[in-house]
């Protein structure tokens, strides 16, 4: 099943049940949006799979595809990991920082009051602030208790996003050094328009984990086609260590962070500072900048069939109003 | 004005109008609760306004202390800076770490899909994670838009509210080490009952500090009456480092980090970490642990007349349910 979220003037915007093939969408009257949904979720996915066969059959409208939002576009809680580990390698040579040791998952807190839309530009106010990408992969889960074990925490996971992570790397390392984590480093994500349950990736939903290529391009030039499957661990063991000392409330997204491989000569990456870090060790300096006002950059996760099963993110970053 | 939550089977409450000696409280039929009122606050709080000037004058119930909540359960986001310099300062003795260099407030970002209410019992799966409370003031924004000076942003402050902290010292400081901030280190905070207007606090709210003793007991012993006016940055300027790069939704509360003074011998202080680190320069090592189960904390802000604006935060920890 796929879902996405119309812009309806509301904050949450209206949920739509989405046709296999991405270009109908029906609204049910019981779920006005998926926070709600995923909050009753055993209750709200009957309701919603009815409706699926219903759109399956005919039913539904076209799908504006220019007025959809972020599946959740605000929601309770977003925890960001950093789960692969030559993303780990290589940002440590891109940012100059220490190995960091720890026998654990890498994990941040990062702002869930916003989520922008799939081709909603994004306002940066300086470019000098180092403007980059991300792209991820992302879960939705319902209320998971405290102390759920990894077993246990794969049943929570009910839906799976792709997300861009929007950085600003001139601010990142300063705030790292601080240990208290990023606050002006990470502003809001975007994410791409449909929200899938496990079962419509296939195969592909594998140990805990999107195993599939993230194609990425920048200004339109392919960029990057890092492939989900070597994360360190599973999206199940992310969520046992988020909710290791607290519940999880429902709608919680839990980040993959920047999807990367070990073959990234061969396949490139998922953000611009990865890119950077490939040329210091190809060439002792990075020869790339960051992203500019006008920038696009479009990032779809492709089935083998060469399916875009999350819709693409496609977005132009934009000089944010002087105030 | 002051407003206080009221438990009523809902997740966000039902906002209450309190009288000024905080024994009654009313209901206004357009505003359920503090999440809806914050976000449309100029309108609100003419209605909340005229309501208090009827309570005031007699109207309202008498206030049901036991099932008051956080003023807001839940809200979109929780950025918790430390703007004390002798918290910092104290802080790196405890945990043995490099003083932190860095010419902004110190500030992360910490879960706000649950605050726990003022008298509930907290949970907490080991005493091995080294329990221990922060008491903090706070402030609750309205919609602060990206780019917003310390100037400005002192007007979006509309309500100040006091925190305990809760914070897990035996994984803070691996998690600190990655410099992704704490997760599992900083669970859900506890709130006292009554949110107030600036105004409430009279002379003792200045230059965006709260200027009041913040009066400690665990155990029912006297631990600590450290005073907020020693904020190296008001909160007006902690509001412009968090708006740096993102808007910030209404309902934002902000932090201001543990509360201490400089002369801690004589006033003592706020958490246990900071009481260990005195003990350290006193006498090379600490000699008092952490929280155990069964142990209290009360916490409430004095003015000079001996009047506790906030209510009292009075909770015990209790261990949570083996899963």
């Amino acid at each position: 099943m796929r879902l996405a979220t119309r812009d309806d003037g509301t904050p949450d915007g209206r949920l739509l049940v989405v046709s296999s093939d991405g270009t109908r969408g029906a609204a049910h009257p019981r779920w006005p949006n998926l926070l709600a949904a995923i909050g009753d979720w055993s209750s709200a996915r009957i309701d919603l799979e009815a409706l699926h066969a219903d759109v399956a059959a005919g039913a539904g409208e076209p799908l504006p595809a220019q007025s959809l939002r972020a599946p959740l576009p605000r929601t309770w809680q977003w925890l960001d990991a950093s789960a692969f580990q030559t993303h780990a390698d290589l940002m440590q040579i891109a940012f100059g920082t220490e190995r960091i040791e720890h026998d654990k998952p890498l994990m941040y807190q990062g702002l869930s009051d916003r989520f922008y839309g799939p081709t909603e530009p994004v306002p940066f106010r300086d470019e000098a602030h180092g403007i980059d990408f991300e792209g991820e992969f992302g879960v939705v889960l319902d209320h998971v208790p405290m102390g759920t074990a990894a077993a246990d925490a794969i049943d929570h996971i009910k839906l799976v996003v792709q997300i861009n992570d929007w950085s600003l790397r001139s601010l990142a390392v300063p705030e790292m050094k601080t240990g208290f984590g990023w606050v002006q480093a990470k502003p809001a994500c975007s994410v791409a328009p449909f929200a899938v349950t496990p079962d419509e990736l296939g195969d592909a939903w594998r140990d805990g984990r999107v195993c599939l290529d993230l194609v990425v391009y920048w200004n339109a030039k392919p960029f990057g086609r890092a492939n989900g499957r070597e994360m360190a661990y599973g999206f199940h063991q992310l969520v046992a260590h988020a909710a290791a000392t607290r519940d999880l409330a429902a709608g919680t997204i839990i980040g993959s962070g920047t999807v990367a491989n070990a073959n990234y000569a061969e396949v490139g990456s998922s953000c611009i500072s990865e890119q950077r870090a490939i040329e210091i060790i190809a060439s002792g300096k990075p020869t790339i900048g960051f992203m500019q006002f006008g920038d696009t950059v479009r990032m779809e996760a492709m089935t083998p069939a060469g399916w875009a099963v999350f819709g693409a993110i496609e977005q132009t970053v934009v000089a944010a109003q002087r105030r």
